[in-house]
């Protein structure tokens, strides 16, 4: 464990790709898409063997506070933060740096998705605390940065240099999305890793950071902070959080400071090599769990029993039911209580539209 | 109405291409797969116009009775009559047949079918009609025939002679199932048509055909006849029923009866062009809503809300849920209280299988 280490989970996601099961009060991250225990809970749960349970922060919103205090019972009320309204990565660490300035000016700060899952703990452990090394010198950044695979389109990509001490590379810049061509260009270049979205820092470089880069915001911030721990806070976070501005760390204070270059900019990555997979849809889902254990044709069936015919590469989620596939290939089915959704491998990415034309619809109980 | 007309409805078949929402306790006839009242509760309704309601004679097993007596309710239980194991066609009418002579020695018996859909209950109700006339004179048979619209493999078929009276045809032979080239082959000879399993005759003529081909039955079911509206008819029927032989009305009767010639056979085919369809599985339902119904991109989805995304030609039933089609393409997707079948279009027909499937596994509850 490392004394002044504070993981600030963010977990105000919504996960619309993986309706119907995600539902607003109930995100991607509450969900147990990968094993027992919900994907918030795994997060917390390979987190612990760094840092003292008082010392986690989890950033979320109004409409998952109450499941994640129950999935959390370990975590008292105030550790679970909810924004009034979602600003992005930049506000949601920047206030926990603020915050914790007053009480551990040397707290290291690591900022986690709560919906990813990591096959290895034990590295990931190994490679957060040569991270937490990293961060707690100097104005040190610490970003993890995952191996790519393919060119993929959907996430950000890191630039690296040279090797620094340990297993870290001086990064040069930190890339947009790119689109496939330019992806296909950096996994030929092979000094690009995706950006993870995990990053590592101390509360004085964070704060530093904020007030030299989105200054307007650290200001707001800092008026929040001074309200923490009385009972003006609750009021005070409603009412001022709304005016920070609404961006990620990565482009609000990591792009401009690594303009300064790849020395100056001090922001290294750590290439995270513990299984990494942000499970982005319904897909993914399947990928990831055939890709573990050898199904039947590559047939994932969740259900209380099964029968197969000629088909193969199907993901059907219907855990209360028996469920009988016949014929098919590479389709996804997932059925809840009160809706079903039918699709397949290669348009599970639209699933989010269903979402959208629910919301547009007022479909609320359904969202 | 005529008089002595006496309708006899098998009821006795599963169904089992329509799992999962048909059960050995909710056959296919007793479903609502086609508007609101079930296809026993139709096949009712249309002949009522041509047949007392105390006239009715429905053969079923002791499955199916339940539902059947809370489905037919202007029925007495004495007019249900199930049978203690399935011995096809032949017997099940003949019972009705010995029975009948009894009270009414100039009786006209029609045997229907259950589970098929007729689109022209007027134009039913004339072509029986007419068959009445033709069956309630001498020892006239007559055959309802489908005009074929393919080459089919999985009907019988029958060969018609010249023109006779009205718009009835004398039959030439009745033949089975043929493979695809024999079925090619009727199609083109133009003189074939799709055996209904449809039939008129008078009581006299049919029982005096069972004594001839098949006397060992005739005289068992003459035995348990003699019994009927007698406290002992359960069980004698119980007892005797299953030594009857286990042979269709066409295999057991009429085929060797159209031995003797077209001319001598007295077997007629009157043209059933009212409109026949025996929904032999989900994608046979689905495409005969399909084709008078114009939906959206030919899909048909039976939910409480729908979404549909790029996709085409799917059945989904899922009444009380909201369902999502994205991307998909002629699939077929049902669900009950315990159970999911995701198949295709293509695949129906292999929806049986499962269902024998879950009888060798005893799974008692799913079948």
């Amino acid at each position: 464990m490392t004394s002044h280490f504070y993981p600030v989970i963010l977990a105000g996601g919504r996960g619309t790709r993986f309706w119907p099961l995600s539902r607003k009060k109930r995100a991607k991250q509450l969900l147990a898409l990968d094993g027992k225990q919900t994907m918030i809970q795994q997060t917390v749960k390979r987190l612990l063997p760094l840092a003292s349970a008082k010392h986690f922060w989890v950033v979320t919103n109004d409409d998952s506070r109450p499941e994640i205090l129950r999935q959390l019972p370990k975590l008292r009320r105030e550790q679970i933060v909810a924004e009034p309204v979602g600003r992005n990565t930049a506000p949601a660490i920047g206030l926990a740096a603020f915050i914790l300035q007053r009480t551990d000016p040397d707290a290291v700060l690591g900022l986690f998705p709560s919906d990813h899952v990591i096959a290895d703990d034990k590295r990931y452990q190994q490679v957060l605390q040569e991270g937490i090394r990293i961060a707690s010198s100097g104005e040190n950044v610490v970003v993890l940065g995952i191996q790519p695979t393919r060119a993929e389109t959907g996430y950000g990509y890191i630039e690296v240099g040279p090797p620094s001490t340990g297993n870290s590379r001086h990064v040069r810049r930190f890339t947009e999305k790119p689109n496939a061509e330019r992806a296909g260009e950096f996994i030929s270049a092979g000094n690009f890793f995706w950006n993870s979205g995990m990053f590592l820092w101390s509360g004085r470089t964070l704060t530093n950071a904020l007030a030299e880069h989105l200054p307007k915001t650290a200001a707001v911030l800092e008026t929040i902070a001074d309200s923490y721990g009385t009972r003006a806070f609750a009021s005070t976070l409603r009412r001022l959080y709304p005016k920070c501005e609404n961006i990620s760390v990565d482009y609000g204070i990591l792009e401009p400071r690594s303009a300064k270059g790849e020395q100056a900019s001090n922001i290294f990555c750590l290439p995270a090599d513990f299984g990494w997979n942000d499970l982005g849809s319904w897909t993914a889902l399947h990928e990831h769990h055939t890709s573990r254990h050898a199904g039947k044709d590559g047939n994932l069936i969740s259900a209380q029993g099964i029968f197969i015919l000629n088909a193969s590469g199907n993901y059907v989620h219907a855990p209360g039911k028996f469920v009988a596939v016949v014929g098919v290939r590479d389709i996804v089915v997932v059925e809840t209580d009160d809706a079903l959704l039918v699709t397949t491998r290669e348009n599970s990415q639209d699933v989010g539209k269903i979402v959208k034309h629910l919301d547009e619809k007022k479909l609320k109980k359904l969202v």
